[in-house]
């Protein structure tokens, strides 16, 4: 399964290009891990209050289409690991279609990996196995990859 | 040969955890693209206002060791690639020697391609011979790879 | 009549201390503009598209209350005045109840004021007749300052 | 006495209409905080790790001239009082003259009162002897009102 939200490209994210520069587009994805986490009940601030954290150890990004001051975005995560103490994560950027009929086009795509650790000494800790039940329905199968 | 610059953590770098919060890495790793440029005779204040920029399309980085408020960072940037639009950058971070006769530790470690665009399209474009030829010393060559 | 809208203080706006740093209510407090212009049928991307913004000239903050990771906060915008080519705009910025039967803590107040200028000169330039019909319902009248 | 410094304006403070986005003027003037205390042999990293901050609680700041990419900018702080537990700030930030022979054109003013207090609770404690003593020799006399 898919978490999917919509945002919108803010005057804040724009560089003199006009466009989307580019560390703004980390913390709109930082956003979508927040609504995720909230969404399945385990909001980041509260893990963060419970003395456990999210730090992230590796990064790859794709940026394949400028976004510009207004742009309506939907974005996607699925998950394509849950480890140990580890959480792969998949998002996807798609602007609006530019006309009817076609398909929206694809704006950013990324991998993340974070590791669920202690706060503030950054020690990778098993995740629960709450918080695991609630990541599963996310995990990518062989079918939608 | 690599540029070498050095940059404090600032508080305003700095989450809830008490370290660097990683969208704030790729604002000081532009800050040393600009550092560079502008060493090189470039400034890219200069190039954007003729009209041409350096949109960033990939990048991949790993993040090593976590930064604190007051941390004193060496960052050094060489290049990897000088392409007929596109230039390869390799990024990294290092903290201070946490004892002496100590190695400095890495705490990051980044792959950019940036490409020679026009502002605002967007549109490849050749990267200028004066460019080029100042930006071939910092070529990474077989040696020091 | 006053504009009101909803924001989640984000791990992105809290610093080291875990509260939000200062700077940050200030990119919240340009998002309620973003959203109140957008309500009123001005976007502000598509105001710029056309050649004016709302640079800032003038602006008094107090910050009456910390705010923390996770905090749902209610934003309310009304206008002081609104001159041949300036705006005066009030932010307030409130907390939840503490209890049951509480009032919601004020946070943040604020007094901006924004010029209608063209961009990039930033000359002013007398506010068309349509964005201040738009604005005149939002503009603050004796019985409720 | 003035406490001054230098500081270049990034293509990351800087908006769509290609001038710095007014909240990016306060990491600035914090940047300048920071430096100042650091330059007293107060490390605000340092205050921070030993359980005091000093967060803001009043700001008024008036823009007065834009600020583009690439430009030097000329920065200084003084202070205004110095209370039990608040001290007043003011800030004036300058461009380069415009032609030789003519002054700096101001680009900015700001205060802002800050309070020594408690990390995290935010409670107001009397500045202590040490840091007094350092403050002392920037607080604004008659003379240079």
């Amino acid at each position: 399964m898919r978490f999917t939200t919509h945002k919108r490209v803010r005057f804040q994210h724009c560089d003199p290009a006009g466009i989307v520069f580019y560390p703004q587009f980390f913390y709109l994805l930082h956003e979508v891990q927040e609504d995720f986490l909230a969404g399945i009940g385990f909001p980041e601030h509260v893990l963060i209050a419970g003395g456990a954290g999210l730090p992230i150890v590796d990064l790859k990004t794709e940026f394949l289409g400028m976004c510009r001051n207004g742009d309506e975005l939907t974005l996607t995560l699925e998950l394509t690991r849950i480890g140990n103490t580890s959480i792969g994560m998949h998002y996807e950027v798609y602007g609006r279609p530019t006309a009817q009929g076609k398909a929206s086009p694809i704006k950013l795509e990324a991998d993340a990996v974070v590791v669920y650790a202690e706060v503030p000494s950054g020690k990778p800790i098993p995740i629960p196995d709450g918080l695991r039940a609630a990541l599963l329905p996310y995990l990518q199968t062989l079918d939608n990859t």
